[in-house]
């Protein structure tokens, strides 16, 4: 049976998250019958080999997704709101991995494992939801169908790469700086268009994105509405607290959940996760077995462990979600959901 | 007019901890009339430099305190089992920075910005709290006196100097390994009497000290008993997720707490701050001004930012508390302890 095949644009061929979705196209073996790898003018003309073949980067016009039928988006939020209704125009299915729809009404913001429906009602775009986010809702959302979940309080660990390959260059230069005591200047981290910039190298810094007018960042309120958006959870209470490391890749979160129905045992909790589609648990406390970033770095599975029962409340529970911001994080879901829009005919 | 001084004995002076503690004794002035270095039969013999004068280490046996005023412990729960009460049969007041004697009845556990009158109570020897227990309350009792705690989950950002120097040594030695792409091999973190040790250089381990069978670390069930010893709240719901990371001092902390008694506005919360003893407030966003660990070290205050009110309750807020491990967390706090002492007139 031959299957049939598509014609698929990367847009940001270039970048961290462009590189990753590269390798994940390669690794499930995506039914590629053309690719077209777009990036600024800047990066026009460089040649990269995709599955053996040698591919000239094409500057991103409105022209160059004509015939496309799949673009996958990472080349930041002005080049999405710039060019993905170009492709669209244009016949193509505009998987987007920037924060520049997320929150439209008309865009579905999809983890194939929590709403893969809600790829039925897309018109033309396609949001993929925030890294930190992704990971927490692919944990929550089988305990969720059981319990109800009623209320999150998220603390994130998150690593620089989120914040692109820049960002990666500053931590080791500034570690080699510190580990031997010559002086450095920060100029990327916590976030590169911000006023002011901080050593991230053995620091810890409470700021990813730009701080909003009521003290959260964009990072914690993107995790807070995209949460309730993909989940189809309007009345969630949910609060989180969003923290850069200096960890390469690989965010870490600690989740305190309530849940309306139910005290299932840790035991229960663990069964649940265990058989959930993309979670793999680690948790062995007696054997020091919990997920940690450098473990998690390089697979497309979100790592769950540390689950505890709160001592004060019946319905409460503590974990610890690790996953790869670059692959689940972005690059992974992104191929995920195009895998999706074939399943469903959509594509 | 004279003032009184004191035969003061530093227990475990040549660790990370005695080293501040000496440290903190030169800065504070502290009247000290004869001063007695112990440590380990061997680090007997070393030579350590106090104020200009020179002082050599004498084993620390039961003898080794005849005629001292004030002995402060650090040198591991096993040797202050072994010798506090040794200390206080000659007529010592033991101020003990180890685990041992927390949650002895008999024995204060004090912050002396929260419970300094518990020292009244005291029967020769005084508790000094977990690190991150102390930055922790210092921050939450003037919001406690003036709301009253009801609830709080805390996430840590834990330095790995709390876990001695040679855990420093570790960081630094693999930081260098992985940046030059070099093999090595981890072998104290997390919890160097644990089975498995891991990279800690640019990862977040779950783990500090051994797991109970509850699931949750030792570690995070000190934060939650002696939180509830020191502020005098049996009932108060509290729960803790602590973290390792590549920081070499300064542990950070990322708090929800919900209050019974009115809704403060963010602005009143940081006026009660600003006032309260032991705090500094650090929290303009739109400056992006806000506590950081590699800002905190070498400082004695705790630090606290990041403060925001809770979306979905208005009795509940956000904040970012960050301390010098080794000086309020451990040092500092011991050495105003003794100050406390002082000015009760208990020594």
């Amino acid at each position: 049976m031959s299957q049939k095949s598509f014609h698929v644009a990367v847009v940001g061929a270039t970048g961290a998250v462009g590189q990753q979705m590269l390798n994940t196209l390669s690794e499930k073996n995506f039914p590629i019958g053309k690719l077209s790898l777009l990036a600024s003018k800047r990066s026009a003309g460089q040649v990269i080999t995709f599955n053996g073949e040698s591919h000239t980067i094409q500057e991103a016009t409105p022209e160059a997704f004509e015939g496309v039928d799949l673009a996958l988006f990472s080349a930041g939020g002005s080049v999405s709101k710039q060019l993905a209704h170009e492709a669209v125009k244009r016949g193509a299915i505009v998987v987007d991995n920037t924060s520049a729809f997320r929150m439209d009404p008309n865009v579905p913001l999809v983890v194939p494992e929590v709403n893969e429906q809600d790829l039925l009602k897309h018109n033309g775009i396609i949001a993929n939801p925030n890294c930190s986010t992704i990971q927490m809702v692919v944990a929550l959302q089988p305990l969720h169908e059981k319990y109800s979940l009623k209320k999150v309080i998220v603390s994130t660990y998150q690593a620089v790469s989120g914040a692109g390959a820049k960002a990666v260059e500053e931590l080791k230069e500034q570690s080699k700086a510190v580990l031997n005591d010559e002086p450095f200047e920060a100029s990327i981290m916590p976030c590169a268009s911000d006023k002011k910039h901080y050593q991230i190298a053995f620091n810890a810094v409470p700021q990813i994105d730009k701080f909003e007018e009521n003290g959260y960042t964009f990072e914690e309120l993107k995790m807070m509405n995209e949460t309730k958006k993909i989940m189809h959870l309007q009345n969630l209470e949910i609060a989180a607290t969003c923290v850069r490391l200096p960890v390469e890749t690989g965010h870490s979160e600690s989740l305190y959940a309530e849940f309306e129905n139910g005290n299932p045992s840790v035991h229960e909790i663990r069964e649940v996760l265990k058989s959930a589609p993309g979670v793999t648990l680690q948790d062995q406390p007696e054997e020091q077995i919990y997920p940690m970033p450098a473990l998690a770095a390089g697979l497309p599975d979100v790592f769950v462990g540390r689950i505890r029962k709160d001592l004060d409340r019946d319905n409460a529970y503590h974990m610890w979600v690790v996953s790869d911001n670059l692959l689940k994080g972005a690059a992974y879901n992104s191929v995920q959901i195009a895998e999706s829009l074939i399943k469903l005919n959509l594509l």
